[in-house]
């Protein structure tokens, strides 16, 4: 047997799962600090559910894991976190309304394996359901604008509404929408010359008057007779207002529609500056009608971002910390009450391990350096009958001989 | 379409996922706080290293979930986190030992569904690899008695021991060895009579010497000429040494054997006392042949414990919190303030909610009712003139005018 993991998956080792950790700390924090709350779906879903035609775009379904279980039930693993959301929505209609709940959880796609993405990944989701006014796009875009000053990384924060997109569109007598959006979805990826073709290819017309909506880089510029568009205007100047009174930066990106998915109304995607990643690390929007297509046609106003934490991972790297644990007992012949002592580090909120190998002094504190524990402590007959024990800063080397209680003090 | 979970899968709404993190977050500060480091590793793997001989019964293995990828890949989603945590010490020769690791994940069975049983559910795990010594016992035991002392759910845990076991078993001439192991297991659940009776059937010879042994009560009184029995009891009396010098109180269970699976030494099981929930709450032991297998035959120990969360959660009940909100802004046309007020509470650590609806102040009353959240903050033009805003104790129906930073001290 060949001892392998799957492909396009991967295992996280302490440093590296700590660092992972550390992320998803800060994530969970500034999203309960905005009044969501957890909520927990299972990994394993109907397939029927997940390949419900309001569910994404059938590109997704070609990457979805299926199997069946003994019942010989048609099952798959979730590829998104918004669709199992729609479901539960779906499955209980009495929710208190505004829902604004959150998940961190894995997800999966049978996908083409490349750098950066994986078979098993995942979703950092804040979703409000039940709400049409752009407050709740205000409030996903402070939680996304504070997580990223909290992990130090200088985003760049794009916004778009499909109902403009829609209105002007219209307006450029457009008959190939989705060809249209396609196309102009890659502007940012390749360019004037290239959007431009690939339009002409696909017989669109306009396309100059096109490229002068495309080249609009501010709300007040966009004047539109669509009254769908108009909608459009209206919604992201009360957006952008309430964000400048909040501080927070954004840019006005009127290419910007995230593909033929599901979203009716604001669109974002959130890019960090200054790296050679080019993925988005965060993207989201509104869904108006995908909830209500589940319940029978009852609509049910829907917004929601995603943050990918693969991608944060790797912007932010694996991190100095190979261990959690802060000190580390080294018993000289005083086993036993060395587990005493280690006991009350513990219960005094001290991350503490101890020697359980019955090594030396000197293998000892070349493990405690190995894994950068930053306080060792040694604990010899001769300071026990004072009730002292030394401890030693792994860092400066100084040494101390203190009580227990100097001891928690000092470690905490 | 049916709008449908799958079977023996289950959702959790916010009150119960809050409930089952507060017990996730329990354990989880229990680990560290003993020195194991978080690592990751997929849900899925190959599905020839999951059904590997070595790594548990063929029981569990027709209860794993298979399937392929779009390479024709043979997978399976793992059914436990030890045969992963093998595979991935297997992978990495170099880990230093000893490693101390802790995961709290996923696993899926495909079995019948019965209550308090499912097909997804989370398991938490320490394991301690490459320590020989009763230190390692001794450390899980530990962080189990800590756990639910935290958890204020008063347990019983049993310990036995396999080579004393094996050294028993071998002084009463049993040959069906793993006939007897599956029947005594049952002693504490069916009783001596039926157990006796299985023996017979299973043509166990020395029926009655076998139950002088399962009615021997304390370590001190089993006496054995058998070496493997002997080297059982010394493990255990070194172990029980350690314990009641941490004053961790435990039953000695000479029929324990968590069946037919890869245990070579100390094996614990552990329940709830004065419950109507039969199923243990955690139980491990010793494993010091499956990872050596894996990697051609090297011998490394290990040892670990795995806690139920579905179990655990079961026996503490959904908790009372449905929200983590602890403060909802209801602004009286001072929207753009309020958004700024919002912004400063949680800035301050105050996990903080806005009105997002445009409701009236009675029916945000209402809403912050229905959710428990235990203040409400009120903002009218009046005495925002004074830079005050209204906080309101939704339980006592205290109200008081204060300034922003009084809130925040008030909240905290």
């Amino acid at each position: 047997m060949e001892l392998q993991k799957a492909r396009g998956v991967r295992d996280f080792n302490p440093e590296e799962k700590i660092a992972r950790n550390e992320i998803v700390d800060t994530i969970k924090k500034r999203f309960e600090l905005s009044g969501f709350s957890p909520i927990e779906t299972p990994i394993i879903e109907r397939s029927d559910v997940l390949s419900s035609k309001f569910a994404g775009g059938s590109e997704i379904l070609k990457e979805m894991f299926t199997f069946k279980d003994q019942g010989k039930r048609e099952l798959a693993l979730r590829y998104d976190l918004t669709v199992p959301l729609c479901r539960y929505i779906g499955m209980n209609p009495n929710i208190k309304m505004p829902f604004k709940r959150y998940q961190i959880e894995r997800v999966f796609r049978d996908g083409p394996i490349k750098l950066g993405r994986y078979r098993e990944f995942w979703q950092c989701d804040i979703d409000t359901i039940g709400c049409n006014s752009m407050m709740a796009e205000t409030q996903l875009i402070e939680v996304a604008d504070s997580i990223f000053k909290d992990l130090k990384l200088d985003v760049e924060i794009r916004i778009n509404n499909r109902k403009l997109m829609n209105g002007f569109l219209r307006e450029c007598g457009v008959e190939d929408y989705d060809g249209a959006i396609l196309a102009i979805d890659k502007l940012e990826k390749l360019g004037e010359k290239v959007v431009k073709e690939e339009l002409k290819i696909k017989n669109v017309k306009n396309i100059d008057k096109i490229f002068k909506f495309l080249n609009i880089k501010t709300i007040d510029s966009v004047s539109l007779k669509d009254e769908e568009g108009k909608e459009g205007i209206n919604e992201l100047k009360e957006l952008f207002s309430n964000l400048k009174e909040l501080g927070i930066k954004i840019k006005f990106d009127i290419s910007l529609s995230r593909g033929l998915s599901y979203y009716t109304g604001t669109v974002f995607e959130i890019f960090l500056k200054d790296t050679e990643i080019k993925s988005a690390v965060a993207g989201g929007g509104r869904y108006d009608n995908i909830i209500g297509s589940f319940v029978g046609n009852r609509k049910i106003p829907a917004v929601g971002i995603s943050f990918g934490l693969e991608v944060l991972s790797d912007a932010i790297g694996k991190g100095d910390k190979k261990t959690v644990t802060k000190a580390f007992v080294i018993p000289i012949n005083t086993k036993k009450e060395c587990l005493k002592i280690v006991k009350e580090l513990r219960e005094n909120g001290v991350n503490a391990d101890i020697d359980i190998m019955d090594r030396g002094i000197s293998k000892n504190l070349q493990y405690v350096n190995s894994f950068g524990i930053p306080f060792a402590i040694i604990v010899g007959g001769d300071e026990l009958k004072n009730k002292k024990i030394k401890i030693k800063n792994m860092k400066s080397g100084e040494e101390k001989i203190v009580s227990t209680n100097e001891a928690v003090r000092l470690l905490k």
